[in-house]
């Protein structure tokens, strides 16, 4: 029989379905290499095809928007908002609107076209993670900002637009609504058990071991219990902390070495699946830190979501977490 | 410069992008056509294919599961949910869970391979309204159904599994998120107004017009303000009702035309899209009568979310609603 689970966070049921359970081979996958492309405008040389570098990493000597760096930050060139200007919120009748005010900025991983989170060093995904916390360290100084995003769209199926591999950060005016129902839902938590429910889930899982993936030092990764997606996977920090830029430098070190090997494992059980990445942080604007606990997302794109889930946000998993982390915790490469 | 616009009855933000604005030939539009499938189990004289008929319309003599039915309702042969057992609901540590009890039923919309919603006749349209009319009133007098929700997928890439035309019936346990938040955002905008937001909705898109897709006597369709997709689509009763299967007969007459209208003029201007289509109707546990109001909602599939959306449920979309009103206007068929 099927179960429904019910997140503890956010209180979000799922459907875990038994009668259309999936299996890593029962899925449509389409796996993800990245396609030669002789003008991608991210490849090491092509630094003129692109706007003007925000910071760059490893370059030495050589002046900016020139070959030579690691790892760049640039602004999108067609973002989604922009930081001239102002909000200017109104009402139309009975409607709300602002002006488009933000940030939109992309991190290109690595100069070469081929190389992808999972196949780069230790060193250089946690140059990656760096170069987060570096912007959003500056972006949150403009007051008008309170959420800043970051994630990673692999593969086609999951939205990248191009095949060079990169994420992007998006600085918001406004914090969005699954924010909201994660912080609030945290909240809610604390003012009951005065414990953080992330930290409370840490504990449990572990405990238990059905949902544990694999685990370092500082960072764990676990199939959530309540997942809405096959193979949903969290990693997070063990030490309590609410801000995601504000982890000491070594827990960024164990979570570029857990993260690549999640990747890794997910290459192998799933057929390099296209994925999104997304790191959950507290807003800038708001004192989460006793009840929010940062952590990292990963979601592979193995299923169509279909008009069921549209209209109820109610998620159906053909997949169980205790069998995706059983596949994962056997992928071991 | 873009716009972020707030849903007044759910307070969803959502970003419409001028940057990324895209006209319907701008999108990778997969044209739906369903294929021909000797062995499709929907096709009149193929009814031993399928689970025993729940109802059938239209068919005079012959017994059931027997050729000459124009419409058929039928059991989900691999349903998400299942109507024998009892919830059992339990906690697990600090997780919740209960059985996938429910009903799940696929109402097979024509017994001809080739029609869909666009190409039927307002006759048969009316007939597929009555047909979930019948259902949902059948299935409300389970006192374990808190939710009843209709919809269908069009298009592989809308997630049906199958090309004959059909639209399915799941009936919950639980008020999923989604649903609560509409209900509850009807509810606080009627406890500050004393009227209905959609009533609300209603008249403002009326004197305006620049939303204004088409309508009847009944039935009115419109571009939401705030929507997350390109031409997402709402078709909202004139009348206050909060039940969809309380509606009078003449209104699924009128439903039944305009959305045949609405669906050919999409067909027309975006080639044929993949859509889902859903019935948002109040909760069948919940005294709603007052401030929730049920329509209808088409999403045509003409982007891919991606991790921006999943992280924050906050949704890009590169087509105003003024241009997607402005164009399903120009295509009447």
């Amino acid at each position: 029989m099927s179960e429904l689970r019910k997140d503890p966070v956010t209180g979000r049921w799922v459907i875990i379905s038994t009668e259309r359970r999936k299996r890593p081979t029962d899925f449509l996958l389409e796996s993800v290499q990245p396609a030669p492309d002789p003008n991608c405008p991210f490849d090491e040389g092509h630094e003129h095809m692109t706007p003007r570098e925000i910071l760059a990493l490893g370059r030495n000597g050589s002046g900016p928007d020139s070959p030579g760096w690691s790892l760049r930050v640039i602004p999108n060139q067609f973002p989604v908002l922009r930081v001239e200007g102002t909000l200017d919120r109104q009402g139309e009748g009975l409607f709300d609107k602002m002006n488009g005010i933000g940030a939109h900025e992309v991190i290109i991983e690595s100069p070469r076209h081929e190389d992808t989170l999972a196949t780069l060093d230790e060193r250089a995904v946690e140059q990656v993670l760096w170069a987060f916390r570096e912007r959003v360290q500056d972006l949150k100084r403009d007051q008008r900002f309170r959420y800043i995003i970051i994630f990673k769209n692999h593969g086609a199926a999951a939205g990248a637009s191009l095949a060079h591999s990169c994420s992007q950060i998006i600085a918001l005016p406004i914090v969005p609504r699954e924010v909201r129902d994660e912080v609030d839902g945290a909240h809610t938590h604390y003012r009951t058990k005065e414990r953080c429910v992330f930290c409370d889930i840490l504990k449990q899982e572990s405990e238990d071991g059905r949902r544990l993936i694999a685990e370092n030092a500082d960072v764990a990764a676990v199939a959530p219990y309540a997942p809405r997606f096959p193979f949903e996977t969290w990693l997070l920090p063990k030490r309590h902390q609410s801000l995601f830029e504000d982890a000491p430098r070594h827990e960024y070190a164990s979570l570029a070495r857990l993260l690549g090997d999640i990747l890794r494992r997910m290459n192998k059980a799933l057929r390099m699946p296209p994925y999104n990445l997304l790191i959950h942080s507290a807003p800038v604007v708001e004192p989460a830190g006793e009840y929010y606990h940062w952590h990292v997302e990963i979601i592979p794109k193995l299923t169509k979501v279909a008009g069921f889930e549209w209209a109820t946000g109610f998620y159906l998993n053909p997949t169980s977490p205790e069998e995706a982390a059983q596949v994962l915790r056997d992928a071991r490469v």
